[in-house]
């Protein structure tokens, strides 16, 4: 079996697979699903002028059995959106990042990040923020963000509710940095 | 001449006033006062389903000469945007706040501030957010937050641009913090 990874732009016959992996991450609440899904709609009403850049990693499975003839199966295993912070000049947020749990440990995750870093450096990006909480359901998240060279510059306690920190992780391009001198 | 300074609700008919207010306050961009209008039409659209509360300041002169009948003249001369922060319990923004530079120095900008926080007090807001430029025009503005108790707690480099960087500056509501518990 030959698995093969493909990252594109979401479209609207995407959604009902990103909703499922959205409700069957633990981390996110019901009403961040909620949040979730109107950006989705946002999106996918008006891809251009949403403010959003909104991908999907879709995985597929190439069985060769025999002489059958080969078959093939893709499915979204998560997702990535991302878009430039408004108001701002060179800053970009990282909005939503899920991968399915039952394709955990394959890298997806990484991919998907290292195409969106990518997308934003080409764009000029200089900077490139994620939100998040500082619940322990996060810790993984934490790790993820610091293994691709994220660092915390920003810490408000209680933001989500009584001990629930904002955590804001950056990065910073250096090249998209010096294009601006 | 005798003046008197009423908080009420913002209506259609303050919008023209209030774009003046914005376009002649230096500090804001002109894309900021793009977002600032968008703002104002969200709320006037559906002031109730917008998640923004905004309230405008009026000042009127009464001039009393002889016996010749009352005259009044009433003036926009501020407002104020803030609602809650979208997926919090009990954090609140400030999103806007804006006096006619004509008017500085009359205690405008702390009534419009104050009546905000006893609003998201009576709400059982817990923490109050200010995000804010600190480019040196900001000056006054932030001597002005933290006059009112506001506290820097954040602060992300070059956010807006390079060596423009975003102040967050909180204020806690203790009684609404004790409401928690």
């Amino acid at each position: 079996m030959l698995e093969k990874l493909k990252i594109r732009p979401l479209v609207k016959e995407d959604k009902q697979a990103i909703m499922q992996i959205l409700r069957d991450t633990p981390e996110f609440k019901p009403a961040e699903v909620v949040v979730a899904e109107e950006v989705l709609d946002n999106y996918l009403q008006d891809p251009s002028g949403s403010g959003y850049y909104t991908f999907v990693a879709e995985l597929t499975n190439v069985i060769a059995r025999g002489k059958a003839p080969k078959q093939s199966r893709s499915d979204i295993v998560g997702y990535i959106c991302y878009g430039p912070t408004p108001l701002t000049e060179g800053t970009w947020d990282i909005y939503w990042i899920a991968v399915d749990s039952k394709e955990k440990g394959k890298g997806i995750g990484s991919a998907l990040l290292t195409f969106a870093e990518n997308r934003i450096k080409e764009a000029g990006g200089r900077l490139i923020l994620i939100e998040t909480s500082s619940r322990p359901e996060y810790k993984g998240t934490i790790n993820f963000y610091r293994f691709h060279g994220y660092e915390l510059v920003s810490k408000i306690l209680d933001f989500y509710t009584s001990g629930d920190d904002k955590l804001t992780f950056q990065k910073r391009n250096e090249s998209g940095k010096s294009k601006e001198v």
